[in-house]
Formats: C-alpha cells, structure tokens, sequence
C-alpha cells in the first residue's frame, strides 16, 4: 500500500513555467486592457499550464466525502454526530447546499462514504461507499487513525481523481461532511503550520466561547497525544495521528488531481486542511490547486496566509460540503471561456493602447 | 422631460422590511448551520425583500452602455477615442469580455449608443441605438451635458429597465464602454461624496504615474470650472456638469430598475459612479442594488465604503463593460436556488443544532 501510494506522489511534477509566455501573450494580445481581468486572468494561465494547452473546464466534479470523528465525544460541536449519516441521504436526496450549488455551477457531485459512523446505504448513483472505518479514534488520547487506515483513505482520495480522469473530468472540487471535523483540521494546521491552536480555535458550526476554550484545550491535548507523530516530520504519520478519514480522502483527491493534471478547486476549512496534508506530502501539488474562497472559520486566513495562497471568494461560507469550490467552479469555466472565446486587437479591428 | 423623469422617480419606494423576519426564518430552516452560506444568504434575502416573495433570478439582462467624453482632448486615456466606437462593434461580433462573461453567467447583453462619437451603426438584434449626443463637452472646461442632455439619458435608462421588466427580466446588470470615462466618474465620485481628486485617481485603462497626476489635475480644473453645479446640491445638475452619456443612462437604468422591483448588479467603477449620482437623486435604489465587486482602479474601494456598500467580489477586474455585474449574477442565481432548492430540517429528518 506504502508503495502504491509512493509511486502515485513520484508521478506528480510540477507544471511546466516555460509555457507560460505563449499563454500571457495570449491574454494579453485579446480586446482588454492588459491584465484587467485580473484573477481570472491568473487562473486562465494556471489551466493552461497545468493542461498544456488552451483551457477546458468542463466537466467539473465534486466529491463530498464524510467522515466520523472519536473527538467528537469531547464536546467540540453543537450538532449531534448522528447529523453526518443525516446529512449523506440529504445529500442523496438533493437537498443539501452542495447539491444546489454545484447543480447551478454546473458540476457533477459525488457523495463518498470514507468513514461515516453506522452501516452501509442503500445504493444510489452518486454514491461511493468505501467505509475504510465507522469513524475515527479520538484524537485527544491517540492516533486518530492508523497509519494503514490513513494509507487507505490517501488511495481512495488518488482513485476518486482517477475515476474522474477516466470521465474526462478537467477540474475537480473537493468537498466535506464530518460532524466536529473542524478540530481535526485546526490540529493538522497546528502541526503542519506551527500555528498554535488557541490562535487558530473557532466556532466551527456555532460553539460559544466557552465552547471555542474547550476545543482549543481538546486541541492541545491532541498534539501532546500525538507527540511522536507531531515531531516525526512525516507528513502522513501526522495525518494519520490528528486527521480524519474524509480529510486523508481529500488529500488523496488532491493528490491525484495533480497527478492527472487536473484543477483542483479545494474548498475551505477542512478541504484546506487536506489540501496543507497533499502540499507536506508533495509540494508540486501547489501548481494544480486554488483556494476557491475565504472561509469564515476564524483560522482559515492564518493557515491560507502561512500556505502563501490567495482564496478567490470571500463569501463568509462556513459550511464546508464543497459549496465554496463549486462557487469558484464558476469563475474556474469564465476564466477558461475568456481565454478561448474572446477576439483578439487584430480580430476584432481594434486599436492597441498607445503608451 | 423633468416632470416625466419626477414621476418614475416619485414611483420607487424603499423594500418592506418587515418581511425580512418570514425570509430569515425559512433561511434558517434550510440543512446548514444558521448563517453559514454568509452572503448568499444576505443576497437571497435582499431578493425576497424586492420581490416580496421567493426570490426568482432569471431572465437576467446586461446592458452595456457606451458614451465617448470630451475630456478626452485633456490627455487623461492611453487608448484612442475611436477605440469606443471600435469595441461596439466588438460587442456585436460576440469578441470582447462582456460577451464572453454575460453567456458564461447565462445574461441576455445588449448594447446601447448613448453617445459615442460618429455617427449610426448598422442594424443588429442586440443594439439599441439612442445616441443623445456624439460625445459630450469637455468637463474640464465647463458642463460636461445640458440638463436636457442629462434628463434624456436618464430617461433612456428608466426605458431600458421597463423594457427589461416587459420581458419578465429579474435580475439587471449595468456596463459601460467609453474612452477617459474613469475621468468623469471620478469627478461625480469627489463631488457627490467629498472625495479629493487626488486621493482617488487611478490610472483607468493604464496611465503611468505622470498620466494620473494630470488627469487628477484635469479633474481638478472640472470641478473648479463646474463649481456652480457642483455646489448646488442638485444631484441632476452634478451627473449633468461632470459626468457622461453612459454614466447618466446607467444611472437612469438603476433607478427604473428600482422603479421595477429588479434587483440590480451594479459594475465596476464606472458603474458605481452611476449608483452613486442614482443614490443621490433617490436614497431607496439602495434596497435594489449590489455592489458586484471592487474595481482594481485604486479610488473604488473608497467611494463604496463611503456608499455604505460591501462589493461581492474582489478579483482585481478593472475592464468595465458589465464584466463584474456579470460574474456577480452568478452568485444572485446560486443564492434564488438555495433559497428555493435546498431543502429544511424537517423535510430531510436531520437534526438541529443542541445549543
């Protein structure tokens, strides 16, 4: 498993920079103002770098995985775990925020089962179900996963973006459901990032205060817990001690996203988390990624600011399910139609600027 | 003409906002925790409060709204005059930005000569041709328009939100092309808000350092030369002293949108120079409108903030044209459907939150 897991990373290469006159001479010479598409100008070079070619977005797809977590018996959120199971057949029956958003950005969406809680589903055609565990250790007094439990949801993640690669998926969203899976993702900020977790602890779906002091304390806990994995420096001991199942999925989707050269649009909280995991794993990951938006979760800018990326929405989405990358799905296929579909000055008959 | 332009002005009222209480609370119904689809949800809500009812997005239309400025003569753009004239005909060969972002975002564009220099263009299904004027006088050097000038612009405006409404359009987005029209937008900024010519000037299209001091300078000389109208207080005799064809027609657009109960997605900085001099001839187009993004031009980010406005878009975009009123129909859309699709609580049997 180590190997088939190792020889996947080895296949991911960063994109190729020497591209990347022959598409801004591209941007540049259509019918604006230099650059004055900003950022979707930037993602339109970023697609064709990692496509090596004019961009296509479409198809797109989301993956919302799920997961259960042992530190929810802590008391670190406001919902019932029961709400992840819930919140699965929600999603089969089209009724959560990442249904409605990724029907209106025009993505598929796929619903994985990595590690909820419980049995199985009945079966349905946007369901995946690769339960690797009925949830998680608790990470408070141990290793939240084994190394072999997280080698698996890191493969499942890889399958998932290779799945999609054989559909001709060109941009993949990531996306999440976990009852308490914020405190797993402030845990792997802390450990990736240095970032302490009383600076980065935050309401999740709607702790109070005292709530948001007991998370952060759990937090400590946790990486004292997890001590040895903490200062191994390797990046999938440290996953495996504090993660999740759904978040070792996403960073396997990432993972394999880059391998297949394909976008991929990570959502927020958590899904940053996994994405922090993939980049420790393999740093190349970075070419074949944006942060789709700003999530409200009070950490989210410290751990995206210390990653050195730029979110491209600032909504004040706190959900997490993947509806922040679907948004930017959206700006993902204009950024792709504006490089492919507008005239060039000579085209159109139009005059250059003159300074 | 006035008295016309009074009466669709007397016939827009400020939102119910006693209503807001039903929209908040099937808002926080929806299977998401309270608030945490952030400005979607404030957007779906400022769209029932127009509608009074469940927020509907589409048709969604576009108009692009081109003038050409006689402070041209004052050296305050790098591209030529003619350039106008040229990027119409871009528009109607489907090959400039707007083109590209309005089908992308899936808005009817039309294109309308409010008073671009030269004379007629040939026939086409997405021109409305109502050209008041070959360009307007040189703002630097006195009124910019007549007061009839200014009145037959606005009404133009009002006209193409009623014939929008006739066509059962939702959701209106206001463009712009013209030549030096940071220049005059600019100028109405300092005189409806208070804001120093210098403190937000920028370079528009591509002006180097120099290029931004004269043209704060020009402005400068406009304001002085314009002092009466500017000091009157009367918000029509402002837009008409210092602004252009286009900015008058986009600001009668936002207030027959308002007028219509549309929600109205407001451009750049050329287009909130417009729901500036709107606001300032009626204060209830603020219930009607948004702020689709912060313009990259650097005195944008001031004037919103003294608007009392929060763009919902930051991607650096600095061309005009309805590109930002665009990309921000999108998100108008994805909040009508969360609103309307996602489904409650008790629909989906899922739990509520235990605090």
């Amino acid at each position: 498993m180590q190997n088939q897991f190792d020889a996947a990373v080895a296949a991911i290469t960063p994109v190729d920079r020497s591209l990347a006159a022959t598409a801004q001479a591209h941007l540049d010479n259509l019918t604006k103002p230099q650059g004055s598409l900003g950022r979707l100008e930037e993602l339109a070079l970023q697609m064709y770098l990692i496509q090596e070619g004019a961009p296509a977005a479409d198809p797109m797809r989301i993956y919302t995985v799920a997961g259960d977590h042992g530190v929810n018996d802590e008391g670190v959120s406001i919902f019932p775990q029961e709400v992840t199971r819930q919140m699965i057949l929600n999603f089969l029956n089209n009724g959560a925020g990442i249904n409605v958003l990724a029907k209106t950005a025009g993505a598929q969406l796929y619903v994985v089962d990595a590690g909820s809680c419980g049995g199985g589903y009945d079966e349905h055609p946007n369901l995946i179900q690769e339960k690797i565990a009925p949830g998680t250790a608790n990470l408070a007094k141990g290793p939240a996963m084994t190394r072999e439990q997280c080698l698996k949801a890191l493969l499942l993640g890889i399958s998932l973006a290779d799945r999609a690669h054989d559909d001709g998926v060109k941009v993949l969203g990531t996306g999440d459901m976990g009852i308490s899976n914020t405190t797993p993702s402030t845990a792997l900020y802390s450990a990736y990032l240095g970032l302490a977790p009383e600076a980065i602890t935050g309401p999740g779906t709607g702790l109070d205060k005292g709530g948001v002091v007991n998370k952060a304390d759990v937090i400590r806990k946790g990486l004292a817990a997890n001590k040895d994995a903490v200062e191994s420096g390797d990046p999938v001991e440290i996953l495996a001690a504090l993660g999740g199942l759904e978040i070792a999925t996403l960073a396997g989707l990432i993972l394999g996203g880059a391998k297949n050269r394909q976008l991929v649009s990570v959502d927020g909280f958590i899904s940053t988390a996994a994405y922090t995991a993939a980049s420790r794993i393999c740093p190349a990951v970075k070419d074949y990624c944006i942060i789709s938006h700003a999530s409200a979760e009070p950490g989210h800018a410290a751990a995206v600011h210390s990653l050195g990326m730029k979110p491209y929405l600032d909504l004040g989405f706190r959900l997490g399910e993947g509806t922040g990358a679907a948004c930017a799905m959206y700006l993902v296929r204009s950024a792709a139609d504006m490089y492919n579909n507008m005239a060039t000055f000579a085209d159109a008959g139009v005059d250059e600027a003159t300074s």
